[in-house]
């Protein structure tokens, strides 16, 4: 089932004109595709999607060099090119008929000088932030989103299972880094959704370790955070820990806490209750088994188009869950000098409320043998 | 020759002062590491580097989960990790002990939601975008950096060369960019400095094009546009453009016409001269030769630890070339429904204000034959 760019544009629209804004102008590449169904990254070149709610209509201004692809992917009624000497604001403006009082902005998105452009044009203009609107559209997603998110679900499960299998004597994290990769590419996948992680021994208590040179070696704790964003821009994220060789008992408890805290979250979640109770949920079961010092991070994220979207799952989120929401659970133990632990699964609130668990990897801890 | 960040700091702090800035608040990540040696994506989250320029002092704000990154690399007086829960415009102004009237921001980069954040801790305060400054002094090289710029080129020649090496009959854009980035990997870079670019057939005519399923076959050009960052950050970025098979007349003269232009852009760049004659040598060759309406965009751009940053080489810069500066040359001419032909060159300008040009990669029409 193909996505329905005007529904959503629609939808948006309708929101713009209850709170009384006379355009959006949608400066993030991420949205402008979500609302559009065209993906350009123009660096440092000038794009945005204005949205005209009282006409009904939209207009996506954007590098001269693009447009061609925009031609065959934006469901947009007008494409204006903007060739590197131009000064798009000077070409916004002079679309614009009537006067314009009151516009919305992704406030976490649009840099000031972007802001001062539109001053320059619109003197006096109120801004109010749609980022909120925006979110919460993305945060429900229908099943045709569902299925993308399973598909790049998919492709990543497979890259683990077959990535495992090349490991051997000497073998690097980075080495293991560049086979995973390789293989996210050959399975389908447009990239990686964000940067691999490959952590062994000490370095997997980093949650926001890099790959290096590190040797894998008995006795290690092997961590494997990573996902891939597919050519249709579904994101996968999935976290397994494993362990080289023959764990320890002090491995196994560790493993085993984090093992039933993950399944505490995912036990928790369903539609009403609030965000904060799946965060709570993992996390006392890491304070009762006297770890809780050492998982000091949100328990999940969302994820869809962007590997990080709302909402956001921490222990202070009073938001309401609702069916359409898709996040992870990925409660994690990092004990510094001695190593860490994170299982982590991406679970969707189905239509009943009830939560269906996208990822399938086996959570069972898993011994890898160095050849 | 190690980097030497606090020399570099000392010399922002001079420029802030005779601006009569009280503090600079940095936000783009790879400014950051510019002046502290430390790199980390932030993502969602809040990281800046505050600047007092009267104090001669030095702080980073960023998320908690990188504090210990931070520890370990970054050169700075104070570093204050920020969790989830926290405000992080409440803590800037907790240190700030005097009046704060004027403060440099990068307007390109600061988001308004983070401009409105100081709004609201430092009511009535002047800003100045430090932008030109920032750039201008990442512009100029040392020594020590074009010595990682030329590895980061080492990376990437090598593996034009092994990836040519494994084209074989029935092979996809997609699969040669994955053997690509595979051995990046293997050659010991961070990965690719952008999306790689493996371009067949017509599609080589698009200069933003994507590479896909569609295989590689006899009579196409094959256009390959691609770069390392390294794990120091540095970037490389290159295009060579191969024949599969025996060139056509046609095929011959395109190539050979881009070829001349690419030399003449090289061969204008000197010290003192504006940058745009380096746009408009390579230009000409190519309007000369009848091609003038296919080649509709810049010449190059400047790249260091970003694979696109200042100068621009464009045909209306009349900003002066510098001894330090490093910048790609790489004309092109795009034939929509025939195909495309780019070469581009690194060239850095030597004390002597003198090209040397830093990519080493042959540039005679080479003829792929599939295995």
């Amino acid at each position: 089932m193909p996505i329905d760019y005007s529904k959503r544009m629609q939808t948006l629209m309708g929101r713009l004109k209850s709170k009384a804004l006379d355009i959006a102008l949608i400066t993030d590449p991420t949205n402008i595709f979500y609302y559009t169904g065209f993906y350009a990254d123009p660096h440092e070149r000038y794009m945005s999607l204005v949205i005209h709610a009282e006409h009904g209509s939209s207009a996506l201004f954007l590098p001269a060099l693009d447009e061609e692809m925009a031609k065959e992917s934006a469901e947009v009624d007008e494409i204006h090119p903007i060739s590197d000497e131009m000064d798009p604001f000077y070409i916004i403006k002079g679309m614009m008929e009537e006067d314009i009082s009151k516009i919305g902005i992704e406030m976490d998105v649009m840099t000031v000088s972007h802001q001062n452009g539109l001053k320059s044009i619109f003197p006096g203009v109120e801004y109010m932030d749609i980022t909120p609107s925006i979110d919460r559209m993305r945060t429900l997603k229908t099943q045709a989103e569902v299925d993308g998110l399973k598909k790049a679900v998919e492709i990543i499960e497979t890259v683990l299972e077959e990535g495992l299998a090349t490991i051997h004597e000497g073998m690097t994290e980075a080495a293991l880094t560049a086979e995973f990769e390789y293989l996210m590419k050959r399975h389908g996948a447009a990239g990686p959704s964000f940067s691999t992680m490959v952590l062994s021994g000490e370095k997997s208590a980093m949650p926001h370790g890099k790959p290096g040179e590190r040797k894998l070696q008995e006795g290690d704790f092997l961590l494997i955070d990573f996902g891939v964003i597919t050519n249709e821009r579904y994101c996968s994220d999935i976290t397994r820990t494993f362990v080289i060789g023959k764990p320890t008992g002090k491995q196994k408890e560790i493993y085993e806490t984090v093992q039933k805290s993950t399944q505490a979250g995912v036990d928790a979640v369903r539609a009403g209750a609030p965000l904060k109770l799946f965060d709570i949920a993992a996390r006392d079961v890491i304070e009762a088994a006297g770890y809780g010092e050492y998982f000091n991070n949100r328990v999940g994220h969302g994820l869809g188009i962007e590997v990080h979207e709302a909402p956001s799952i921490h222990h202070e989120n009073e938001q309401l869950a609702e069916p359409g929401m898709v996040f992870t659970i990925e409660p994690g133990i990092y004990i510094p000098g001695f190593g860490g632990v994170r299982i982590e699964e991406e679970v969707y609130i189905n239509e009943d409320g009830e939560p269906e668990v996208l990822t399938s990897f086996p959570r069972n801890l898993r011994s890898i043998q160095i050849r």
